[in-house]
């Protein structure tokens, strides 16, 4: 049996993740896959406990190094018991954030160097990379303005500005890097827009497999 | 100022630990040391956090190779803002259980090999490795019964008889490896004996650094 696709969404607060996460997945399903969708940090039991730890200790302060340790951590768990069988059973894996966020959070935003980033990602993943990453892109500003019409912040949303301006040219810097697997989404315009893109990005993605 | 003195404390349950933690702390102490005394998993708020999820967890199953990132994670915290500091201040640290633990449980306990543990373990720790590690050992049956005087077992002290053996055979063989650092303390024999070997052991190594 054929591996299943391995399809992340990435983007950073506000850019309406949840919704076009819920549009993509309906998308696949019309095209005939079994879908998983899953998060990270979390996606198994152990995972959503370590993500308790990084998004709702609002007092703890962890150094950058420890954060990246518990990022991977959480995700050896969630490839050995959610993604990887999913994938081995034919299925089509569509995960909220993934390893562009780490790069991205603790890369760009808390200043870890890419190779600290990297030598993990390979030690965990080994040459396991998602076939296609979709980046839901918006104005910092105007994502968090959205982002700010919800509860009480976690421990990265209360970052300023200048934290999530590098999230976000990190994360395009690695879209221009990748451009084959990793497509810029223009999450600013109206929702319908949003998802007409999606649709032909995930068309061609599919016809060009 | 020249880095204070690592002292580890290593062994298997009921091996009296905690019993000899305190006579070691005091003995430093009487000999004009400022002490840190702190443990692992653990020794930090993010470690406590960590160490709850791998000791409480009943009914969690984590592979090993997870286990072990979340040892290092909390690892690098406690480094970053507890042994590091000490040390450089001039300070003792003794710590209950360190890296070696990690070889012993993960690696001997649960079979990951250990140059999985040794890539990690440079990684965090760079070149640091404590100056002197007194292992209590005891056979495991006899220290098993020991600890099963105390409250309800955690993840660890669930596991079976063969887990244990090989857990002490890896310490010792760790022992065996590295003499100059690693002292077999025999914790079999009566705590006046005990206490008379740790204090031989800690004279002969301040006489000798």
């Amino acid at each position: 049996m054929p591996r299943g696709l391995f399809i992340t969404l990435e983007g950073g607060e506000g850019a309406g993740k949840s919704t076009n996460l819920a549009f993509i997945h309906q998308w696949l399903q019309r095209a005939g896959h079994a879908v998983v969708v899953t998060r990270e940090p979390g996606g198994t039991e152990l995972g959503e406990r370590v993500r308790d730890i990084l998004l709702h200790s609002r007092e703890l302060h962890i150094t950058p190094e420890t954060e990246m340790l518990l990022m991977f951590a959480a995700r050896a768990e969630h490839l050995a018991k959610v993604i990887r069988p999913a994938l081995a059973a034919g299925k089509a894996v569509l995960c909220d954030r993934f390893t562009d966020a780490t790069y991205a959070y603790q890369g760009g935003g808390r200043g870890l160097p890419a190779e600290r980033i990297a030598s993990m990602e390979t030690r965990v993943q080994g040459d396991l990379r998602p076939d296609l990453t979709l980046l839901l892109d918006l104005p910092v500003e105007a994502g968090r303005e959205r982002a700010g019409q919800r509860g009480a912040p976690d421990r990265f949303e209360r970052e300023n500005n200048e934290f999530f301006s590098r999230v976000r040219e990190t994360y395009l810097a690695r879209a221009r890097a990748e451009p084959a697997r990793m497509r810029i989404i223009d999450a600013s315009r109206p929702l319908e827009q949003v998802e007409r893109q999606i649709t032909a990005t995930l068309e061609e993605f599919v016809r060009d497999r």
